[in-house]
């Protein structure tokens, strides 16, 4: 790394790649970013060049010294690179359309990363991030692997134990969203308290909240709940959790709980959602496609406000701070995705969870956190048992992994559910699924 | 127990009871029970008459030496007793209609066991088994609990964590009932297999089936699913679950985990049946009327046929195989819950287990089965966290821990619906919650 | 095994032969051994005809339908073997003098299966063993191996680890002993106790001895300190202890931890006894010469009572029982070598340990004992790693592995003394060390 | 602590106390320590006076706003303490001489904190410790205790099994020592490195050494061992291990594994020292009696470069750090004595352990390092065993429990051995073991 850093970002066209060209254009002097490969498919070539051209705006008018390549050769993209961060989507929203959909149209919660549609993300994903580990073997050995692609988790799990690449982070901004909102309703800066997070990616929970090195996690859920009932701190109370519910488990759940314990509520509220503006992922194409008409303006050169209301809050944050103190052996604390390796000891030592870790230049060392507390342990085990499985079917293109995978899932109602679910949707994605195809 | 064996019958007057009478009078010779005390509370007095009446008759016709002894006086039952079992139902059958009325009137699952039901039913049976405890503490130290008493898993978690008598045995005749239904598939006795349960109560799979000595599960789950499609298995194969799943999950769920894998079906059958012929409890309080006045017949002094169709098929003869067992030494294997101690090495060494165990006089000893498959480990733990998190409300009589508990149970759709059916629900039951009443 | 059992015995010339004859006729009626294929190697030709010959006498004299083969090929003896016992003594008993002789010499414990000499042993041993594992793949894939040949903890976990084997035993006379002792002091027959052990091969403990259900450790453990200060029992109590130490214990040590917790005065007692009359093996070796005169004896065709005072006792017992229970699928429980699977807690799940196991026609079931108890811990887990690293060195050939496991056993009283022990132990079992050698 | 840090030093007349001082002055701007107490016994009085007042005249000096108070009543200096350091000797030097003494009498280690002598140190540190633990209760509920009090992992183990302070972290210079050792070895700062250390106090690892986030421990176990035969390392190296030994072990071990893994040497090493000058605790009393008549020198004002010999380095870095990291929540990385809570799988999660952590101000809160390597794993569970019988017998002042643990610890050479170890430190050390003998 002595001339500087070389980045290779697969799935460059992304809306988000703003975010991230000016995390690093602000940590220039600690993180001396040289060369930031942007990497698409054909697909996402109009994109790859929108986004592209303004990032090179974006760097011009910082006046940073960081070269902006466009490509859709990864190989030139990975050849020697320091990071290779993962942003994909294969099969672009039109497929998030379909995992949001096609469940619902069963009475099903259709989600991203949860429930059928969430499991299919993995399906499509899964082999094209397993193949890149294989181009990462040869072209940068050394290379860390930076992990935002979805369902994070699950694409974690499967990095661990189905490539030989080490050096992988799964990272997600829920964490910190839900740190900097719990320091809101203390009043606090984030660097003022001390937030211990267990579990796994979207299935996290802020477990305990220390300030001036007292639990104050009691206080915190009460003042969230507080909020509900017209208190000043309204605005911030996003958590729409039963009071005595949340007070009891005293702990602060990640808003993707609800889908397990608010099933039928959420699940209400999407089917509402749907009738009056489509599915997440067809207001998100909206949104993008707006994105994308700044982006092609000639004298934007800097990130449009409007991305942030595009849902990736803190993104740049997470990712620039982690590629940071990797590579300036910070040793802080960060919320990623890495090897349990008994930090919950309830988990397999070997799979993937999402905690606490010190960051260093050899990567995350989660911080030991014991047993889970009873009354998440059953939930996150659960949801551990469909990550396995789902990566398993995953890597295998097995049409009966799959299904055992989707029947045991607790978002799916019935083995006949799984089974029509798993056909409808496997019939929907069949273009991005050639290991399910090619298997048969 | 020189004298022979005194045991203690808690809901003696149930319509089981001439199982256990049918059962210890085949044993006679191995096990000579001398007295056996039926214990009822006043609104059970009648039945425990009738029921009582048809014991002594049973064991005159022949010819037994035991005494056989009615009484709503448990201390002086339990006086020097060398087994207690507990078949006890706490509110009678008309609890259990409001256990599946309730939660089925808001479209969830109603069950005996499982969901709300399963949780109110233990809100009731848990104080009431502790009380008996410490009766047992003072009255008869050195005695075993024999436990019917459903929810099970629940009950026997609660006396190894909250009571000081560590003589406990759960039980059940699900597993015996699947063994031999796997037994008839092979077309072999019982006895020439041998079949690896893990799990909790209701909550249990047959992991392995072994015929002489090699692994035959995947030949018999392949015949089980074979019934489905018209083989002349037809009539065994009540598994009902989808060909392909059972087979790749490869093991022998019992009929419980209908409720966690095909929720929406078994919802839609209980409505359906409900909509015919009210609810399971209504059913059988129709069956058990009409034994009862089999039962009244002073000609009638052996275990009626009819017995058999009301559900408690292998009671007997799990019951009694046990306390054989134990009197004896007899070190075979059986399949109890007890302190896992180990034996699966995902769940806390102290919780109740369902699994194998060679019964000693010094109690069961659990066969180590390593870690669950991870196909299962999932719904286990969720419904172990389900069980301890019970079972704390239970012994506490604490709302909001009862709230906690409802909302993370599978079965219950969302923390509002957990508020609307604790509410309702203790309402109903009111009468038999004396710590949860006198709590507030 | 229609037509009856085969039944290969490599190391068949040993001078415990006649006791597994003798046992085999007992049990013929319940396990009808047909062919005995006793293997020996050229070196050992001599006894095997001697033994051999013997045994085809009792066999006879019997009057049992069951054929004695001599061979020295071994793919003969096991092709379509039903159970392959290993008995075998690589070097003989010349190299167990080198074991006791080299390590006394430099003021070390010089024993067959603990310190620097068991350790050669395994060196010599494990990768005979290996070798019959893969023959048995090709041979008897359905086989059981059932391995006596010391050390015999090592060996299973050799066998476990670094081959295809699964239908291993490890077994040992010794804790039928332990149980046959503590009987003796109870007053009553070994049937009507139960016996809990823990530990490994020759460092195992029996941890709880119940008798009518109750513990009676601490009365069994007090007997036998009394009978150090003149009780009538005088004779049963070889147990040596301190009685405080052994009463606060509270379980009985095999004896071989007395090289462990009494090594200066177990090494002075070797030194003495080297002076008096040889070391073990020396004595051995006489008793031996003595033994095959006798079996040379035409007119002898039944075990002569001397053999008995070889050190086998119940050797015979112990082998007879395991192949029966094994092929009767007895379902009873003996104490043997098997891998873990969580049965202790605190030891590696794949590693082999000696504990109670229900022995059934797939093999021997673990039972759960949970946590060692705090006291035992250490010297169990001390062993266990010397065993691993033992066997890393013994399967590998590799002299810095072997040095490593040297220096941390805890009879090596140094680094220095390891390497010095290491190279003249090395030198003197060259000619049964290929793989040490062929590395170099 | 809003007008400054007080802190209470127990054991404040050791020689050390100008180390803490001098840390504290250095610190000043970022740990405002306002009052500093220094306790000591009447038999300590005098030294206490003099380096109370050499420690006035430091701060003094340094014009540092911190009261210095000298006292021999310890309730009114714990009393709203922020910070209780624990630095005592109980019976001062003279109980070392006998624990050191008394062992090599009998041909056995003698050392302060390992075999007899440290778990005689324990027995006469832990009771006090555990008082103090109840003052703090009482006078500063929320203050950290900070011990350094020797055995600091039976210490730590007792505090966190039987008192009721949560807030307790013992420390060793020892970890630093080895980073510091490792840094000059690479020729490197120690900041540019990072060390994973495992195990327990005086029994720690250096398991895994990274530079630029490589592994670099085979290199730094290289340059070691070279050091031996000449290279110009040769100062530094002072391992003394066989140089095969220690890179196949591929660990630095810290010193005091040579008394476990050289003990034959170490005894030679041990009398022949003896012979010489007297145990190491006469030495030490030698130079502490040149370290006060210096400290006596109303002109001195500051650290004397002499007490560096003391042995003592990295002590006032060591404490202070700690100290500063906790009030200042600095999430640095720091070695200490804290609870597993699961950072080392093989060990209890409620034991002390001794292993990388991040110290907050909630405390430290150790790194998941997954299992221990199988080499170190015996030796480890070993000495864990002794401390927590050794805690048991110190709390209790059971002779009995006592002589278990002396006969379990490996540098004891036979239960015999133990009982006359046992009966003549018992009898020197009457006076400072009132548990043991009021118990009588």
């Amino acid at each position: 790394m002595s001339k500087g850093i070389k980045i290779a970002t697969i799935g460059g066209g992304s809306s988000y790649t703003p975010e991230l060209i000016e995390g690093f254009i602000k940590r220039q002097k600690e993180l001396p970013v040289r060369e930031l490969w942007l990497v698409d498919v054909p697909a996402g070539k109009e994109k790859l060049e929108i986004v592209g051209n303004l990032a090179k705006r974006m760097v011009e008018k910082a006046g940073v010294d960081m070269e902006i390549h466009l490509t859709m050769d990864r190989e030139e993209a990975l050849k020697d690179a320091d990071f290779v961060t993962t942003q994909l989507r294969v099969g672009q929203l039109d497929a998030r359309v379909k995992d949001e959909r096609i469940p619902n149209s069963h009475g099903v919660v259709g989600q991203e990363t949860n429930g059928p549609g969430g499991m299919f993300k993995a399906f499509r994903t899964v082999p094209v991030i397993l193949d890149i580990c294989k181009d990462m073997e040869r072209l940068c050995p050394n290379a860390w692997l930076i992990n935002f692609a979805n369902p994070a988790g699950m694409v974690t799990e499967a990095v661990l134990r189905y490539s030989n690449i080490n050096r992988v982070v799964g990272l997600c901004n829920g964490p910190i969203g839900i740190e900097k909102n719990i320091a809101d309703i203390l009043g606090v800066d984030h660097t003022e308290i001390y937030v211990e997070f267990v579990g796994l990616n979207h299935m996290v929970f802020a477990k305990t909240v220390y300030k001036d090195g007292e639990d104050v996690t009691a206080e915190v859920v009460t003042k969230m709940t507080e909020g509900e009932s017209g208190s000043t701190l309204k605005n911030i109370n996003a958590t729409g959790w039963d009071a005595t519910f949340l007070r009891t488990l005293n702990m602060i759940p990640i808003d993707y709980l609800r889908y397990y314990w608010q099933t039928r509520t959420q699940l209400e509220d999407q089917q509402a959602a749907y009738e009056k503006h489509g599915t997440r992922a067809e207001v998100v194409k909206r949104v993008e496609a707006e994105l994308f008409e700044l982006y092609k303006d000639v004298d934007l050169a800097e990130k449009p406000k409007q991305l942030e209301q595009r849902g990736g809050a803190y993104y740049s944050e997470a990712a620039c701070n982690l590629i940071n103190s990797i590579y300036n052996d910070k040793r802080d604390i960060q919320i990623v995705n890495t090897r349990n390796n008994g930090a919950i000891l309830d988990i397999d030592p070997e799979s993937a969870i999402e905690t606490n870790c010190v960051i260093t230049r050899q990567g995350p060392i989660p911080l030991a956190s014991g047993h889970l507390p009873v009354a998440i342990n059953g939930i996150i085990q659960q949801i551990k048992t469909v990550e396995r499985l789902t990566v398993d079917a995953a890597v295998t293109g097995d049409y009966d992994k799959a299904l055992l995978a989707l029947t045991v899932n607790p978002l799916v109602p019935s083995d006949t559910d799984a089974r029509v679910l798993l056909d409808e949707l496997l019939e929907a994605h069949k273009e991005h699924l050639p290991l399910f195809f090619n298997n048969k």
